[in-house]
């Protein structure tokens, strides 16, 4: 899996059949002029498959999709950004299904048959006046043109400074098929904003169970493997839905196998837009870690590293100081040999054999200046298994975004 | 157990008895007006007891210093900054034994009755033959009055502004005793600069398997209970001697328990101490949670709040967002119910039942501004179990200290 170029993969002139979408300025973000209601819609039903955050305070809108996933007979996806409704006990399970209920009204289709997304402030209750008229709107202009699919992803955002998305085309039973993805996140937060969403629209046809079981599987290498301040959001949540509907078989064996590593390089591409706009962030650091005895060390280790404001910091200033990358692996939780650890950073060697080995300071610093992406690689040699986890680098920016504006 | 004030607990007229120290400067640091080996003695044999880093990545003196204690008969600690000795394999190993019979031969003892601490620069060898004239003129200047201790203490310094010392008078058989606990800590690193180390001297005796206990069971409540960056040095050291000797039976029963509380004061003292002086920190974070099944539940939910970047912003922009708290809290891995959850911040009511509080935004936010230490506290009202965390703010200049300033 090469480190795709999120620009390579947006061709909005082939979208998935059957699906229709759009985003509306409904007044709930404190700028008016800031699409925060989208609405995704399929015009047959789909399977849908969710993949959910594990924080014991999650949100409203968790609660409904959870219960609903893996399914059938899905016709919408309705999201708000600017309002997270989480935190918001009895009253925002309500106004979530209220959500839900008024668009499938409009759909002409039953409450359960809507997924729902919501992100932003916390411990606020929804503005339902202006989320009900909202949808409305939303649903005055569908559409499946590439403008539709631009105005979806807009109104996901919060601190995002970009929309996220990811196009694929693809072949089956001789027929063409496509795949888009939308996300959204920049952080856990912003002054109080949350999470980060993705959803993923097909016109294939998939059996609810495997597209749930390829969905954690995908989740697991792309949006788990990512962490710009390691803060678990209340609200994340990535679905899948699949409309190739009752005219085509689900996919199976291998067209299925294909269709997952499309999906993985869906969520790959996503999954890195959200650290390459983490807030503040001037550096992607991709960390490799290889020969680890299972996929779980890896990611422990991994994430260490992803997570540490020692490693992060040293990234903005382009110091090369392997010390801090080393001793996170080491409290990882972890065991492993230090002295079978090889450490190489952006191609340069700078551990091995337990010890300090002579390297051109400044040269590997020039390598981390110039460039955006800093690739940090580690091989505990212990084994096969491998992951990649993308972070991004700890900057003063971030501090002044999530401290010295106060909401 | 009150939140101590530091300048209160120094009283520096009154040492151990039969303990001497001297810190001198022997050029190991860049800065060559900066004190980096300092010697601490005791003149009888002395109970000794350690706990150490849990970083697989773990610095020679914690490898020989591990093996030894607990342990009886020692006579001296040497310590040295500047240079942690970390991640130099088998030469830094001979290095650090090298760093202790310089020492007992100076004292006409045996290297085995010699104790080695080092905290600096990850990754680089001792330059040994400063190292060792550095001893030799440490144990020339030893000294049992006020400067001398001072001397020793800024010896251990690395990024921190300030020496961190404690002392403690008690009766014990109708005789007085005292107590000094000596620490240094700023982060665990500054540029390449590692570690906590901590160091506490008693003339009262102990056995060295109560030593121990006492010593694993204090530091779980203090030191272990501090973050300001959540990353585990390579080097974390707290050592406990206790040179009461032959004359006096150890302590035992009440007033082994009595000493213990001593400690805790000791150690709660100068973990506070370490993080008020936290890189870049402009505020204390003391988190307080309360009603857990266990105190291991308590300490996993405290921590993931300490280490959340977005609650250290959050304090540092004194912005009372109780959101990322509880947020934090649902992430730690720890199973509880949101709608259980208390939370209050500076003595104000900001969560309960699950759901957002009316509160003075400003008054909140005039309360973290306005006092150095902010005050968190949660209430699980599931259990007894109690636990006090301290971290310290995430500011922009921890970001310029690590990152802008190259080494």
């Amino acid at each position: 899996m090469s480190s795709p170029d999120p620009s390579h993969h947006v061709d909005l002139s082939t979208l998935p059949r059957g699906f229709r979408f759009s985003g509306i300025c409904a007044g709930i973000k404190h700028e008016t002029d800031r699409e925060d209601i989208s609405l995704l819609v399929s015009d047959s039903p789909a399977t849908a498959a969710g993949v959910y955050t594990t924080n014991r305070v999650c949100a409203a809108p968790v609660v409904i999709d959870r219960a609903l996933t893996p399914g059938e007979g899905f016709r919408a996806v309705a999201i708000n950004s600017g309002n997270a409704n989480a935190c918001t006990g009895d009253r925002g399970l309500l106004d979530a299904k209220k959500m839900a209920s008024t668009t499938a009204t409009a759909l002409g289709t039953s409450q359960d048959s809507v997924l729902v997304l919501s992100t932003g402030i916390i411990g606020e209750f929804l503005p339902m006046d202006r989320v009900i008229s909202g949808l409305g709107q939303a649903h005055a202009n569908l559409g499946d043109d590439a403008p539709s699919v631009v105005a979806a992803a807009r109104g996901m955002m919060t601190t995002d400074t970009r929309p996220k998305m990811f196009t694929s085309q693809f072949m089956h039973a001789k027929k063409s098929h496509s795949l888009l993805g939308l996300a959204k996140g920049a952080a856990m937060i912003g002054p109080n904003m949350a999470t980060m969403l993705g959803v993923v629209l097909t016109d294939v046809a998939l059996n609810p169970d495997d597209a749930q079981r390829i969905l954690e599987h995908v989740v697991t290498k792309t949006f788990n493997c990512i962490s710009v301040d390691g803060h678990t959001s209340t609200n994340d949540t990535v679905l899948l839905l699949a409309n190739g509907g009752d005219a085509e078989e689900p996919l199976h064996t291998t067209a299925l196998s294909s269709f997952q590593d499309t999906l993985l390089q869906c969520c790959d591409s996503l999954a890195r837009d959200i650290i390459d706009d983490g807030e503040g962030a001037t550096h992607v650091i991709r960390i490799e870690v290889r020969g680890c005895a299972n996929e779980q060390d890896a990611h422990e280790i991994a994430k260490a590293i992803a997570d540490s404001p020692l490693v992060k910091t040293a990234v903005h200033g382009a110091d090369p100081n392997w010390g801090r990358i080393v001793s996170a692996a080491g409290y990882s939780g972890i065991a492993f040999d230090p002295n079978k650890l090889v450490l190489h950073l952006n191609g340069f060697l700078l551990f091995e054999n337990g010890g300090p080995v002579s390297f051109n300071d400044e040269k590997v610093s020039a390598s981390i200046r110039d460039t955006r992406e800093t690739l940090i690689e580690l091989d505990l040699q212990s084994g096969t298994d491998h992951i990649r986890f993308y972070s991004s680098d700890l900057t003063a920016e971030y501090v002044r975004l999530n401290a010295d504006y106060h909401t």
